[in-house]
C-alpha cells in the first residue's frame, strides 16, 4: 500500500497528469486503502487526489476518509461536486457526516442533498442517539410476497448495485408491513418459479427504531446475523442495519464502557484528535468528585488520631489495606459489569452472586491474611497483636470489597443507571473508607486503645 | 419463545408423541432459539428433545447449545447419532467442541468423525491458540479462473448448502494458490458468460494461519468484511473466517482485556459457570502480587515517621492523595491502552503523547490543587503551609500519574508485553508509592522537619 501511495503521489506531479494510469491503480485498490492515502496530506494534495478519483468510487472513498479531511473537502469542493457525493452516499453515512460536522458544513451538505433523501435523513436525525433508527440505512432490497425467485433476481440485478446489502431481501406488503426475509442463499438454492411467500423466513429477528444499539449488537452476536430489519411501532419496515456497522458499534460501545469504568467522560474522538483542554474537561469532573469523596476517608483517619498516636505503627499498613480492598472490589465489579453486559448475569441472580462473592472474599482474605500475619510477625518483633489486627482487617476488607463489588453494579442496573459507573474508581473510594473504619475499630478492640 | 418452549414440553408428554406437530414448530423457529430450549432442562428432557429434532437442523442446533449440554449429549447418544452430528458440523465448530470437552468426550468425538475431516481438524488443532488457523473453517466455495459465472452459480447451487458462506467465493489455481475473490453480488450483477478471471477482485484482504485473531478482527472492522480467506506461508488457501465468528471473537477479546485491566487471570467461562475455587485462583495471584507491592508503599510511610510524629495532620491527606493519583493514572492508561488496541496511538507518538499528558496533568493538578488549598486553609485554621504542602503534592502527583499512565503501557507494547497489564491496579500501586514520597519530601522542605 505504501508503494501504491508513492506511485500515486508521483503521478500527481507529471505533466500532463496520466489519468488513465491513475485510474488503473485506483481500480486495483480497496476503497479503504484509497481513503488511507488522504491521511496527513496537505489540503491541496487531498483536493487533487479526490478530483482524480473515478466518479464511481468517489463517494464510497469519501465515506471512509476521516472527519477532518471530509470537512476540508466539503468546504473546498464546488456545489456540483458535493451534490455528486451526497447523491451516491448511503443515508447512514450521510447521517454520520451530518452529526459530526460543524453547522456551516452541515448547511452546505443539506443544501446539496436531493430533497427526497433529505427528508429521510431529517427523519433519522430525530431518532434518539445510539438508537436503531439513528444507525440504520434505507438502501435495502424489498420484495413482495407474490413475486417469484426469477423476478427477485431481476430486481436485485436492476437495483442491487446501490444497496447496502443484497444478501438479505425484505418481504413487505403494500403498507410496508414486514412479512418475512429471504436470504440470497435461499434465492440461489430455490427454483426460479418458487414464490417468495413459500420460501421466505417468517421467524426473523428485527429491531424497533427506538431500541438501543447495544441491544441490536447483542442480537447480531446471538444469532450470527449479516443484517437486521428495523421496524416502527406498527411493524412497518423503515430501514436495515448491516453487520459491518455493528462491528464498529461494538468497538465504540466497548471504548465507552472502558472510559466510564476509568472515571472518564466518554468521548467519540480518537485520543490524538482530542485537544488538551477537551481532555481536561473529560477527566476533571470525576477526578474532583472522587477526590472530595476521598477526603471523607481522610476524615475517618483523623477521627482515630488517639489510636494512631498510641500506636504509630498502624499507619504503615494503610496503603496495603486500601490498595488490596480496591483491587479486590474492582475484580468483582468488572466481572459483574461484563457479565451483565453479555446477559450472563441478571438481577434475579443477586443472592447467588452475593453468596459466591462472600465465599471468594473469605478464601482470598484467608490466604492474604495468613501471608500478612507471617510477614508482620517476623518483621515486627513477633508482635502477634499487630499481626492479628492487620490479618483480621484484610479478611473483613476482602469480604466487604467483594460484596460491594457485586452489589453496587447490580443495584445500579436495577435503578437503570449504567453499571459501568460502579467500577474500580468509585468502588475503591467506598471500600477505602470502609476498610479503614474496620481496621481502626479492630485495632481499638485488640489493643484496648 | 417462552410460549413455543411450553408448547414443545407439553407435546413431549403426549402419547403417542405428535412428531409432525413438533417438526412444524421447529421449522418455524430460529435454530438459536431452539438451542435455548435445552438450557436448565433435565438430562432426560434434553435427550428426548434432541432426538425429536429434524435431522436437517440437529447438528446446527447442537453447535449453538452450551458446553455442559453438548457434553451430556455426546455421552448419552449412540455412536451412530454422534457420527450424524459430527458429519454435518462445520469444522470450526468441531474444533471448538474438541478444545472445550474433557478427554474422554474428545475420544468419543474423534472416533465418530470421518477420517478425512479428522485430518483437517487435527491440523487446525496444531495452530497456536487464538491464531487465524485455529478459528478458520474449511467449508468455502472455491472456483477456478477459467470458469464462467454460469458454472459458478451451478457450483454454488450444488454445494452451497453445506458452506459457511456462499457470499464470497475464492478463486484458486491447481496448487490452491489464492488468486482472487468474487462476491455473490458481483456474480449476480455479471453476465452468465463472463469469465471469473475477468470479474474477480485481486486486491483482497487475507490472513496468514499464524496471525493473531485480534489482527484478523481489526481487518474485518477496517474493511467491513463478511469473510476473509486464510492462507499458509506459501499463499495457498487453507480456510476462511466469517464475520459471525469475528463478532464473537471481538466480544471475547473485550472480556479478556477488561479482566487483565482489572488484575484478573482471563477466563473464557461465564461468571456463573466458574466455580468458587477457580474464581479464587483467577484472582489471588494478582491480589497477592499487588498486596506485596503495596507494602513497599507502607515502608515508605514508616521511613518518614519522624515527619509524621512532628506533624500528625499529614496522615489525613494520604487517602485523598493515593486515590487521586491512582484515578488520574488509570484515566491516562485506559485511553492509551485502548488507543493502541484500535491502532489510533503508536509507539512513534510517544513524545507527543507524553507532552500532552504532562499538560493535561498540569491543568488538572492546578484545578484540584487550588480547590484543596481553599478547603484546607478554611478547615485547618488558616494553616497555609499545610495547604501549600498538599496543593503542591497534588499537582506533582497528577503530572507524575499522567506521565506514568501513558509511558508504562507504551513501553509494555514496545517490549511485546500486553499493555493491558499496565492498567489501573498496577499504575495505582506505583503512583501511590511515588506520590507519598513526593508528599513527605515536600512536607519536610516546607515545614523544615
Amino acid at each position: 500500500m505504501e508503494m501504491e501511495k508513492e506511485k500515486i503521489l508521483e503521478l500527481l506531479n507529471t505533466h500532463p497528469i496520466r489519468v488513465a494510469e491513475l485510474h488503473d491503480i485506483f481500480a486495483e485498490m480497496n476503497v479503504v486503502n484509497i481513503a488511507d492515502i488522504f491521511k496527513d496530506e496537505s489540503k491541496e494534495t487531498i483536493l487533487r487526489i479526490f478530483r482524480l478519483l473515478p466518479k464511481s468510487i468517489a463517494s464510497e472513498v469519501f465515506s471512509y476518509i476521516e472527519g477532518d479531511e471530509q470537512q476540508l473537502l466539503i468546504e473546498a469542493l464546488s456545489d456540483n461536486e458535493v451534490r455528486d457525493i451526497m447523491n451516491r452516499l448511503f443515508v447512514d453515512d450521510a447521517v454520520d457526516l451530518i452529526e459530526e460536522m460543524p453547522a456551516d458544513v452541515v448547511t452546505r451538505v443539506l443544501q446539496n442533498i436531493p430533497s427526497e433523501k433529505r427528508t429521510i435523513i431529517n427523519q433519522m436525525l430525530k431518532y434518539p442517539e445510539d438508537s436503531a433508527g439513528s444507525i440504520m440505512t434505507t438502501e435495502y432490497v424489498w420484495l413482495s410476497e407474490e413475486s417469484t425467485v426469477r423476478t427477485a433476481f431481476a430486481k436485485i440485478r436492476k437495483n442491487g448495485v446501490n444497496k447496502e446489502t443484497i444478501y438479505t431481501c425484505y418481504v413487505i406488503d403494500r403498507d410496508r408491513l414486514l412479512l418475512g426475509v429471504v436470504s440470497a442463499k435461499t434465492l440461489m438454492l430455490s427454483n426460479e418459479d418458487d414464490k417468495i411467500s413459500d420460501i421466505m423466513d417468517t421467524d426473523f429477528v428485527s429491531a424497533h427504531t427506538t431500541d438501543d444499539q447495544e441491544l441490536v449488537a447483542g442480537s447480531f452476536r446471538k444469532y450470527g446475523l449479516l443484517a437486521m430489519p428495523v421496524v416502527d411501532a406498527d411493524e412497518h419496515l423503515v430501514g436495515i442495519i448491516t453487520v459491518d456497522d455493528v462491528v464498529q458499534i461494538i468497538e465504540e460501545e466497548h471504548t465507552e464502557d472502558l472510559e466510564i469504568m476509568s472515571a472518564l467522560k466518554p468521548s467519540e474522538e480518537p485520543y490524538l484528535k482530542t485537544g488538551v483542554l477537551q481532555q481536561v474537561r473529560n477527566r476533571i469532573v470525576w477526578l474532583l468528585f472522587l477526590m472530595l469523596s476521598a477526603t471523607i476517608t481522610g476524615g475517618i483517619i483523623s477521627g482515630f488520631e488517639n489510636a494512631l498516636a498510641a500506636l504509630p505503627l498502624l499507619i504503615a499498613f494503610i496503603p496495603m489495606l486500601m490498595d488490596t480492598g480496591g483491587n479486590a472490589g474492582s475484580q468483582s465489579s468488572t466481572l459483574i459489569i461484563r457479565g451483565m453486559a453479555l446477559g450472563e448475569v441478571n438481577f434475579k441472580d443477586i443472592a447467588v452472586v452475593l453468596w459466591r462473592e462472600i465465599r471468594i472474599g473469605f478464601l482470598c482474605g484467608i490466604i492474604l491474611g495468613i501471608i500478612n500475619f507471617i510477614r508482620i510477625y517476623i518483621t515486627n518483633g513477633k508482635n502477634s497483636l499487630l499481626a492479628l489486627t492487620v490479618t483480621v482487617s484484610v479478611l473483613l476488607t476482602l469480604i466487604m470489597a467483594k460484596s460491594l463489588g457485586c452489589l453496587l453494579p447490580m443495584a445500579a442496573k436495577k435503578l437503570r443507571v449504567d453499571p459501568a459507573i460502579m467500577a474500580a474508581p468509585l468502588i475503591t473510594t467506598i471500600v477505602d473508607a470502609a476498610s479503614l473504619v474496620v481496621y481502626f475499630s479492630i485495632a481499638k478492640v485488640i489493643f484496648k486503645l
